[in-house]
């Protein structure tokens, strides 16, 4: 089995904020991420896709095609937006790194498992909110 | 002469616009980076100042100086703020990665020329936005 | 399960020797990195907790308060120090990248594992001395 | 148990292209990646060996050695070279990233856990071939 | 004035040859980069332009437009591609990276300097060849 | 004119200190940089080289000799050393970052100014310290 990452971009805007919680209680957890007026980030998004390589390509997936994908079902919908108000499949979601790259998981999977016959997996999705931040989702490694 | 530079980061949303023009002038020239939702960056600033190292430190200038400089006159005014809503030295500035290096190089110059008596001068600000696109401002070079 | 990531630096001096053997073995097992006078690195540590997003939070645990905890238990003790001789924590240990890393992780453990009420476990702590070397310890992996 | 990696780079032209099917189907399938007149490629390879510090020294494996190897069995044979041509062990494999960070693994394995007696085991090899682009073979991983 | 940069990306292989010199003379002096079946590279391109900031967008050019016109000019050309035997702005040139960003600055010149109303120049054109070699052109500066 | 730049790696000890002033003047001046057990760093030198490229190669310099004078005349004698204590040419300069790379423009200027018939001329010296701090001189720009 080989892995293979894919990696893209995206700039947004978000803040911090849970709306069953007193302005009080989210000042005091999330202090300048709940910043109303919102802040942003250079988001760095890597899918990672393992499988075996198809004997007839030597690819796990096309990388054009994860990239296509990646685009459509990422970047086109965050980029440039705000997490917050404007991405359908984030409503109710705090936008923390966590739960982006879940929430980015389960977007992605289908259209990459269905991408080529040699039944390629989508292994996990890391995304990078700062230089010194960052958070993966793997369901297939455990503790 | 030696130049030395010192890097430091903020995160922060912004959107371009200029307000003495329409919304669909604004829209059809800044295209999504006038998204009224507003996006965001990752900011990394570099500052460089020139001077003789000071014969008793090796040191144009104390970079633990600069450092709390940097931090006092830009980071902690800008990092998880609204650029185009929060910075008093930033208002009817339009936030493009041109300007706001502009505008940062004349809140840093005084205190950074004051700051040693080997007569320290600042001879740049460069800001990038993104991995792709930066911005420098320099008054000492010409064209 | 998510695997969040915080990213710290720190600066320090080393050498590679062991006090049970001669000098010539260390000479010639450890080479210029057994040099008596010391050399140096800009050591990069990369601490992962592993577990699920806090539902009132999205957290898996505090970024803010990890780095808290890295900055106490190994960036204040090790940064700008001599890791041979000024670190109560690493007394005994050769200094290498492999054991500094395995060291970093059980003085971090207890810590992280309370610094949260939805469980998360420490996952890995990398550490990189040069762009081109680094070593990871993690104890949920096996081969 | 600890992970330990060492990274060197090399460049070198490449096509994709499988002789077992038509010009139209390799120009359709591979595209931009198919030119007959080669394209090439900063290659990075990360090798991950894993095992317990040898009481002795700390090390997992010297790093020099691993070096050493990895120079020996992989860089002086690819570095400046044309992977479809010149490339005894690639003889007859379309150099995908995913093809060749296997094919490196099975070249690196024998002599890497032969170059010391604490059993250390060859982990992963990882290739990036471009900044958004990478591939990793690692047979210890399951999904 | 404000200096403003552009980052863009490709790959494409190369050979250093001088077809005026005997084989024995371009191996001798170009040693492996000479390799008669190519070897290649990720080139990282960057394209300064300095001006002042137009009042009505803060921009001294359109980054966007900027990222255009180098990708019409040079990517659109250069990708995936011989730089000895497909580039027609390259006929006669050997492809050292010094002579590559020159080729590219007047290739780029026109157009830019053209793309705003603000009279923008085209300062410089930097080409990184390898992470360690790169060359830039400026034909501003003197020594 | 074309700029070509040779990048290389050491690393090193050393410590801040004025062996003219007394020990409280050295602490409080230098402040953790003046540890007497000594710090160290993976420093990053950046050599550039100017010239009009030679027409028979493309080169300004040859960077495989440019490499070579710069292992020769900086790495061999700094990496894996006490800056402080072990460097000929540094005796009696306190080990800051500026004076570092003033140094090493002065060892290097005269072999590099003879390496080739096109009068290529050493026109700066960069070094990076950390990631955040570094010092370039160059001695033919002016404020």
């Amino acid at each position: 089995m080989v892995y293979v990452t894919r990696k893209a971009h995206f700039n947004a805007s978000h803040r911090l904020h849970n709306p069953n919680k007193s302005d009080e209680w989210n000042q005091r957890v999330f202090g300048k991420c709940n910043n109303p007026n919102w802040h942003g980030h250079n988001y760095i998004i890597e899918v990672t896709v393992v499988g075996e390589p198809h004997p007839e390509t030597g690819y796990v997936i096309d990388l054009g095609k994860l990239k296509s994908i990646i685009k459509e079902k990422v970047i086109d919908l965050c980029d440039h937006k705000n997490l917050n108000l404007e991405v359908s499949f984030l409503d109710g979601i705090i936008p923390s790194t966590e739960n982006l790259c879940k929430a980015f998981f389960y977007e992605l999977k289908d259209e990459i498992e269905h991408a080529s016959d040699n039944n390629p997996k989508l292994y996990s999705v890391r995304l990078q909110e700062t230089e010194r931040n960052s958070a993966e989702y793997c369901p297939y490694l455990s503790v």
